[in-house]
């Protein structure tokens, strides 16, 4: 899709097509639309940072809290959004055998007990070992700082689902 | 349920059964778990407003396009979410003849194409004579008065949504 044509979309359509680029913050997208037209990516990124960096530090948690556990419930019963469904797959996460599953679980519990919002990672920057990994490491963080690194990581997933936006004519959504 | 109940819930319960009493962002209601106990429902709801008033201008527009066209495309096609799809057959706009369709067709489209954001009222305090009304009053304002109005709508929803939810025990939710 090229900028002039993003620029062109009416609301409904921009939010339609980009309104998951950050798990199940359709506003983001919805509120950026008021800062177009973009001249390119990283524009329409900057845009989008701008918008989540202004949010107050719950806001942020908010974000975090929208995301679903990493084999999780949501994996397991299928409602992640096609999104995460395919970001998961893509890192081995819903191929798992029963010992991974159980780790991933009580890891995944500990990190939430710890910081009241679940891990966030970009999934299809890591693969199963890494991401087990990085949680056992990062739940023993400072709340703050990972508060910082989940956005970090909401920021690279957002990246690579607009560039698989943009890059594509995604016309199935249109 | 009780507040003792309601304050006790994990984020993720707390997402679940309140996520949509604003329609589409449950950042919002993410982001104000974070300042729990609350003491009762109007200390929950002052929490949201704080939230939603504390945004810039292009956030409240982003409030306002998640919201679906009143007897739109997606009542049409069974896509809108169900408490929206309540509100709406309540008051009427699930049975409109064709030439309501027609008119609410039109007014619609030239509130949107107007302001860049849809018509948000609060189905359930109106019928399809008064929203028929008001929309085509209210789409003579100025914007900003009307970005200021659909924000009052969206918190009046967002009461109703959640007396209906903190009223009962919702426990198919959980």
């Amino acid at each position: 899709m090229d900028f002039a044509t993003l620029n062109a979309l009416d609301y409904d359509d921009f939010v339609n097509i980009f309104g998951n680029v950050v798990e199940k913050c359709p506003i983001i997208t919805a509120a950026v639309w008021s800062k177009r037209p973009f001249a390119g990516l990283a524009d329409l990124e900057a845009a989008i940072h701008e918008f989540i960096d202004a949010l107050p530090e719950s806001g942020k948690e908010g974000i975090l809290r929208c995301h679903p556990d990493l084999a999780g419930r949501e994996l397991q019963s299928g409602t992640l959004t096609q999104e995460s469904r395919e970001e998961q797959a893509r890192a081995g996460l819903d191929a798992l055998n029963s010992a991974e599953v159980s780790r991933m679980t009580r890891l995944n519990l500990d990190y939430k007990a710890r910081f009241g919002f679940p891990f966030v990672i970009c999934a299809r920057m890591n693969d199963k070992a890494t991401i087990l990994r990085q949680l056992s490491e990062r739940v023993q963080n400072e709340r703050q700082v990972e508060r910082a690194r989940g956005i970090e990581e909401v920021k690279r997933i957002c990246h690579l689902r607009l560039q698989g936006l943009v890059l594509t004519d995604v016309p199935n959504k249109l």
